[in-house]
């Protein structure tokens, strides 16, 4: 059974160390995390999982890694600096901010309830606005990234030039993104700072439905592959009123959250719409000319554009589980032997001194290949608990037995089972039953 | 030989797809840079097998993923806000700016060389500054960090807590830190948004010397066994007036750059300066409690602190070679297998469709496993040296005789040696020449 309350995700993240609200010594700052032992393992194998998927296996998408922060020209271009914002309106009376498309009632007041005391609404660009160089003043004006998208545009040419690439081929990044959000909610789902896992595709104009068709599926499997229940995911096309303005059509892969569907990643049409603004912002030509047909032509985009840590946020409800034991509640996560922040837990028997060396020598060659988690504290059944609880899919036993004959137990996350094997053999087995 | 001159490493890079000046479609924006296709490989390669040494394969260090934004109590108490500015100058004359502490005569203008002509120095912070959350004015403020290091102390308890971690540990960190440079230079050497890999090791106060002498050698050591040439890189203790204000005892780690020795990572005592300036600003507890001794201290702390991008820099660097084939000198990327962007490249000796679908299976078979390159275009000779020049260790050509065979032809780029190999077991013949 996947976790139905965010507060059972939220309070084993906590305890274990997977997630703590940012500055949390100084009462947190509202609505960044920091990402803990466990977590930033886990959100690492999140994204690694998505680029072993998105470029790894294919040969027609690329990776790049561009800048955070970036002139105001960039955000002109894409229309951010124009049409990103939310419309915010003051009460007059009690002196409170709400965002006016999301009140319930648009003529009183939610905190104070006074009627008709709100000001005029004011657009509330969502960029975060800084000052680059020495000179203060308005040319040293810099934006933190709102998306990871426009880095693909403004890469476009240059990738061309340099990968030999052509349509249809893919142009991805993961890195963080920042939006000043008015409404930051539930947990790491909506945050001010966030990470995303982008892919612009570009292909022939003519060929973007199909494409379209392509990734929405492509992305929805991915998820399922990686351990989400099917009934617990789905695509919902947007309507025409929800579309971006660079949008013809948009499907979301929505996840069964607690507060009901909602968005783990948006498949978009973008047209041709962000090269011709950058070219036509830029002068520079931002379109293909394919030597086959002699013609020369801007592609249209499709994006996959999902958000990393809503989608851990997904991975570890889903995989939340509790059985019984011998009579007692076992919580389990079940992630998927990829997304595991360890793969495997060393446990020596006992404390005792004896056993210490060889436990040690068993990590050391594990560690080799993978991440690796030792821990020698407590009784064998409570530490068996604690690695089915941060869900690490095998544990390694060394006992006295271990000393003679050369083998340990391995014991599986989610039948329980346990096989002897020698050490020897140990990485061989180790890697038939993770899959890699 | 490697690289003597900045240029043929800047130029190779971007004619190759590593790194290129940010909105470079818009002139670029100063002092940020984008990672191409190549370059985010090789970038994300130094990141894991940093992550690799420093957390996997040790049992006392873990990993953590904090936020860039932070409040500014976080940056008052570490002493940020306070002391990390750089003194500046305006000539009254020219109306250009300079930092005064890097002027080879204070007295006059190195750009008009008028005498006499600067302001009073003025203090100049180097933290980016922006506001977050709806309402602007000072509870709003937020600043980009300016090192990752201070995510590690302000997470100390909490990591103490939910990891079972007792002092010697580490807290390690790889992440973007934002510095509002001056002067930055030497292309991707300094830099206003950049990339550190940091750890903070606590230990008991007395042990300090000790493990400050232990992890100097460790990270001297690292940068060799990764293929920098020991005579090209050397420890180099600071002068009792380069300390920052933190510290008590700082070593760099520098390597012979085209410009000179100049800093890769630096090694300091930070002793209990951050912990204990947390602890007073936040009145939260920030020891430890030993069970043994009874005794509850605040741990002091070791730093190495490396720069990813210019470590990414200096292997570029290191690595870059011309030999002689065939009376044509080929430049040759020496790089670390680990290093590598490309573990593998796939070659179908022609472009004739008889051979695709096989070398596309053997593109598949690899690509489960590792980053792979796939080339069908030009003749063999110029894609080998493609191959060479972007450091690639392996290439495998898929040939005529393999469709009868089976078999393929998998290349080493620092021998050039040629040895025929069975697909079955191609997987493990890579992996065995890779060493992974």
């Amino acid at each position: 059974m996947p976790a139905t309350d965010l507060d059972q995700i939220v309070s084993l993240c906590k305890r274990r160390g997977f997630v703590s609200q940012s500055a949390e010594i100084y009462g947190g700052f509202r609505s960044t995390y920091d990402y803990g032992p466990l977590g930033s393992l886990l959100l690492r194998n999140v994204k690694e999982a998505w680029i072993r998927s998105m470029v790894q296996q294919r040969d027609d998408v690329v990776l790049i890694d561009a800048a955070i922060l970036g002139p105001p020209q960039v955000w002109e271009a894409s229309g951010h600096l124009g049409n990103f914002s939310d419309p915010l309106v003051d009460c007059t009376n009690c002196k409170t901010r709400h965002r006016l498309d999301k009140l319930d009632d648009p003529d009183s007041c939610p905190d104070c309830g006074t009627k008709n005391s709100f000001t005029e609404a004011r657009e509330f660009n969502l960029m975060f606005k800084t000052q680059a160089g020495p000179v203060e003043g308005a040319g040293a004006d810099a934006y933190l990234r709102p998306e990871t998208a426009q880095g693909m545009f403004t890469n476009f040419a240059n990738v061309l030039q340099t990968s030999r690439k052509k349509p249809p081929f893919g142009i991805a990044q993961v890195g963080k993104s920042f939006r000043n959000e008015i409404t930051p909610q539930n947990w790491i789902f909506r945050t001010r700072e966030f990470e995303q896992m982008e892919m612009e595709f570009f292909v022939p104009p003519e060929d973007s439905d199909k494409w379209y068709e392509y990734w929405c599926n492509e992305r929805l499997n991915w998820y399922i592959e990686h351990g989400i229940p099917a009934e617990m995911v789905m695509l919902r096309p947007h309507d025409e009123d929800e579309l971006s303005h660079y949008s013809t059509g948009t499907s979301d892969v929505e996840f069964k959250f607690p507060w009901g569907f909602d968005e783990l990643e948006g498949i978009a049409k973008r047209t041709d719409f962000d090269l011709k603004a950058h070219a036509a912002a830029s002068g520079e030509k931002l379109d293909y000319f394919d030597p086959q047909t002699q013609e020369r032509y801007v592609p249209f985009v499709i994006e996959p554009a999902a958000g990393a840590t809503r989608t851990m946020a997904a991975f570890l409800l889903a995989a939340y589980d509790e059985d019984e034991v011998n009579g007692e509640v076992r919580t389990v996560l079940r992630l998927h032997p990829r997304l595991a922040p360890y793969k495997v837990a060393v446990l020596p028997l006992s404390k005792k001194d004896t056993l210490t060396p060889l436990a040690h020598e068993v990590r050391k060659l594990l560690a080799d290949r993978y991440m690796v988690d030792y821990d020698e504290t407590q009784n064998i059944g409570k530490r068996y608990r604690r690695q089915d609880e941060i869900g690490t899919p095998l544990a390694v036993t060394v006992d006295f037995d271990s000393l003679d004959d050369n083998a340990v137990t391995v014991r599986d996350r989610d039948t329980m089972d346990q096989v002897r094997v020698p050490i020897d053999q140990l990485l061989s087995t180790v890697g038939e039953k993770l899959g890699f």
